[in-house]
C-alpha cells in the first residue's frame, strides 16, 4: 500500500537503488520457485535436503531461496530474498540454509545464470567420488557435452565438514564450475545452473537420468569386452540441439505430477 | 452437420477420395490412442516427450497423432490427422510434434504397420550408444528375435541436433528399420512398430523390460566368467510364439492402471 | 440347496466320491486365493500375466485357479475348479489359462504341495537364460538352499512357442522341479510351490528379492577381485530356519497393501 | 488414577525403584516410535519384518518395542516396555518379537545408545555375505567412517536358524558392534544404533542409500580399470560433519510422507 502510493507519486523513480531494494519479486516467479522445489522432490532429485534458487529479475544482486526447509514442504511464505553476501534481507526469524553461499557466489560471477540447484542425487555421487567423467548419453542431456568438473573441497579448504558454509568455499566452487552447466562435488553432490527455473529443473532431472544411463552403458562395454565403445553426443551435436529445444513441454507435466 | 447432409444425399459415395479425406476416425480408435499415450507414460516408457500414432483405418495415407504435448496430458481433442508428408490436416492452431516425420515415413513404406511409438526410454539408450545387440530374453519379447538395428543419424545427415525433423532423415530411419519391429536411435531413443495400438504398446513395454533383463543377464555372465553364456529365444521359438499370443490380456490391465 | 438337502438326509456320507466332487471350497480359501493374486501383482512378482492356484482341501484331485485374466483383476467369481487333466469343471463360458498344465501336473506328483505360482518376474529371467545358480543370500530365502533347477523346454519338446500348453510339457516341468521349492524356466519365468497360499506368495516375493540381492553380491565379488567370495545360507541353517518361521506376519501386511 | 494419588501424597518419591517401574513413557516418545516404524516401512528400509526400539527415558534399564507386528501396522497400543533380559513387562497377551535380544543386549552395553533398528534392507545383504567393506560415499552417511563390522553368527553359535533369539547370541552381536554406529549380520541384515529415534531412522535410511551408491561407484571403478579409485569421506571429515548436522530437517519430511 505504502509502496503503491510512493509509486503513484513518482518518487521512487528518483531513487532507483531504494526502489530496487523494495521491489517485490513477481508472484509468478515465486510460484515457479515453489513449483521447482516440489518438482525436484517429486522427481527424487532432492530428498529432505538440497535447494533451488532464482535471481531477482528486478535486482541482479539479489536472489530468492527458501528458508531452511525440506524442498517438498516449501511454500511462498518460506521464500526469502538474499544478497550476494549470502545474507537474507528480511528474515523475520526464518533460518537460512547453511549452504546459501553456493548460490551467492555463483550469481556473483555468472551473469548468464539466473537459477541454481544444489542436490545430493544418489546417481551422481559415484561419479564425484571416482572422478569417472560424465558424458552426454542422449539429446536430453546434450548440455553435458561442455563437461562436468569435480569440486574437491580438500583442495579449497583441507579437511572440512564437507559443507559449503562460507563465502571462500562458495567462491572456490564457483571457480571450479567456471562457465559449465554443472559441477560435481566429491562426497557431497552437485550444483546445476541455467538461465531459467524450468531449465535448471530440466537439467537437474536429465543429469540424474544421464548418470544412471551412463553407468549401464559402461556395464555393457565392460561385459562385452570386444571392441564395444560408447559414442556420446558430440559438442557439435550438443550445440545444435541447444539451439533447437528446451524443457518447456516437460515443465507443465512435472508441475502437474508434483501437485 | 454439413458432412452428415452430404452423406444423407449419397453424394459422398460418388467421390471416394473426398469421402475418405473427410471421414472421421472411429471414436474408439481415438480412445485407444489416448489410452496408449496414458499407458506409456504410466509404465514409464515415455516421460514428457515421445509419441504414439495410429494409421487412419479409413485412409491408409493418413495417421493420427497428438499435437505437441506431454503424452500423460493428451486428450481426444489433441489428436490431429496428418498426411504422409507429415502435415496436420486440420491443425486449428494446434502445434504438431517436430518429429512427426518418424511416423509419416514409416507409414509410407511399411504397409503392415498401423501403429508407431517413438520413445526415449532410459533402459534403451545404453544399447544405442554402444551398439551392444538386443536379444530376446523371454517369450514376452520374442519379437526381438528379428533383430533391432541401430540408426546412426550421422550416417544420414552428419552432425545434427539429433532430431528427426525432416522428411529425408525420417526416410533414412525408416530404411534402417527395414522390416523389423523396432530400431534404436543412437544418442536419442527408439522407434517401435506393430499392427495395432495394443501391440505397439505391448512391444514398447516389453522392449524396455527386455533391455533391463538383458543387462542383468550380461552381468551374470561377466561375473561368472566360467563358460556361462546366454541362451536367447531362437528365431524358430519366436515365430511359434508370435502365432500363439498377443498383449490383449495385459492391455485391459494397463488401461485400468493408467486411469 | 439341493446339496444341503442331501446332506441333511445323510445320503452323501454314503457316497464319498460324489460328495467330494460336489463340495464347494471354503469361502476364506477363495478369498485368500483372490488376495494372493492381488498381492503378487502389487508386489510386482506378476504383471498382466502369470497365475496362482490352490489345491482343493476337500478333493486332492482338484485345484482352484482363475479364468484367464490379469491377476490384479481377479475376483471370487473368476475362480474355477480344475481337475488334474487341466480341465475346468464348471467353466460356464469362462476361458481357462493356456498354461494350467503347469499346475495340474505338479499337483499330480507333489502330494506335499497345496499352492503353485507361475511367474515371469524380471529379476529371475537372467538366471534362467544363463544357468547361473541361485543361492540363498539370507534367511528370508533360506528355502533356496535346496537348489533351484532350470527347465529347458527344448529338452522336453524341441522348438516350441515356449509355453507349457500341454500335459506332457507340464509333466516334464514337474519332473525337473522334482522335490524342490522352485524351478526356473529358461526364456520364460519360474514356478514356485509350497504347502499354503501365504507360503507360496512369500516364497515368490523372496525369490524375487534374492535374485536381485544375489546379482549385487556377485557384482561386489567381481568388482573386488581380491579373494572376496559369497557365503550363502548353508543347507543346515536353512533346515533350522524352516522349522522356526514362516511368512504369516508379512501376509497380513501384503494383504493390506494390495487392497 | 492410583499413581496420581500416590504422587500427590509424595509417597513415590520415597521409593524410587517402584516409581521408575510404574512411570509411563512420554506420549510424544511413543508417537515418535510409532512414526519411526511407519517411516522405515515407507522408505523401504523395513518390509514386513524388522523393528525399531527406544530406551525408556525414565528408566535406563527398560526399552520400548512393538509387539510382534509388521512395522507399517504398529500403533501406540502395540508398544510394550521390555527389561534388559528381553522380557516384556506388561504383555497382556501381546507376543514379543523373537529377536528382542538384539535390542536388550545392545542397551546393556552401550550407555550412549538410546535407539536401535534391526533391518533386512536388501541393499545391505550383499555387503554382509561378501564382507566387502562399506565406506562413506558422502556427508549424509559420514558416520560410516567409523567402520561397519560384520557379525558372523556361526562364530558365536555354529549352525543356527540365523535368528538372534537368545541372550548369548544377542550379547555376541553387541560385542561385534562394539562402539560402532552399525553392524551387518551375514545372511540376515543389519543393526543400527544412535542417540535418538530421528537419528537412528536417518542413519538407517542413509546406510541403505550409501550401500546402493557404493555398489555403483565400485562398478564405475571396475568398468574404467584405468587407475580410477574411490575417495570416501575421511574420518576427520566425518568427525567434523558429525559436529555440524543431524537429520532433524528430514525427520519432519519423512513423517509427512509416511502419513
Amino acid at each position: 500500500m505504502y509502496r503503491r502510493e510512493l509509486l503513484s507519486l513518482g518518487i521512487l523513480a528518483l531513487i532507483p537503488q531504494i526502489r530496487l531494494d523494495a521491489q517485490a519479486p513477481p508472484a509468478d516467479l515465486i510460484a515457479d520457485l515453489v513449483a521447482g522445489n516440489h518438482i525436484l522432490a517429486n522427481e527424487m532429485v532432492l530428498d529432505g535436503y538440497g535447494h533451488i534458487s532464482v535471481r531477482h529479475p528486478g535486482n541482479t544482486n539479489r536472489f530468492l531461496l527458501s528458508r531452511s526447509l525440506a524442498p517438498e514442504s516449501v511454500t511462498a511464505a518460506d521464500i526469502m530474498e538474499h544478497d550476494l553476501e549470502g545474507n537474507p534481507i528480511d528474515a523475520r526469524g526464518r533460518s537460512p540454509y547453511k549452504e546459501r553461499f553456493i548460490h551467492s557466489e555463483i550469481y556473483r560471477v555468472r551473469a548468464d545464470v539466473n537459477a541454481v540447484v544444489h542436490c545430493h542425487t544418489p546417481s551422481l555421487i559415484p561419479y564425484g567420488v571416482t572422478g569417472a567423467p560424465l558424458r552426454p548419453m542422449y539429446h536430453q542431456s546434450a548440455f553435458l557435452a561442455a563437461g562436468v568438473p569435480v569440486f574437491e573441497i580438500r583442495e579449497a579448504a583441507g579437511m572440512t565438514n564437507m559443507l559449503v558454509e562460507t563465502k571462500p568455499i562458495g567462491a572456490a566452487l564457483a571457480k571450479v564450475l567456471g562457465n559449465k552447466p554443472a559441477a560435481l562435488m566429491r562426497g557431497h553432490g552437485a550444483v546445476v545452473v541455467a538461465d531459467t527455473i524450468p531449465n535448471v529443473v530440466g537439467r537437474s532431472i536429465y543429469l540424474d537420468l544421464n548418470a544412471r544411463i551412463q553407468l549401464q552403458a559402461q556395464q555393457l562395454v565392460a561385459d562385452a569386452r570386444q571392441g564395444v565403445t560408447i559414442t556420446p553426443i558430440s559438442p557439435e551435436e550438443a550445440q545444435k540441439y541447444a539451439a533447437s529445444d528446451n524443457y518447456a513441454r516437460a515443465w507443465e507435466l512435472w508441475k502437474k505430477k508434483a501437485r
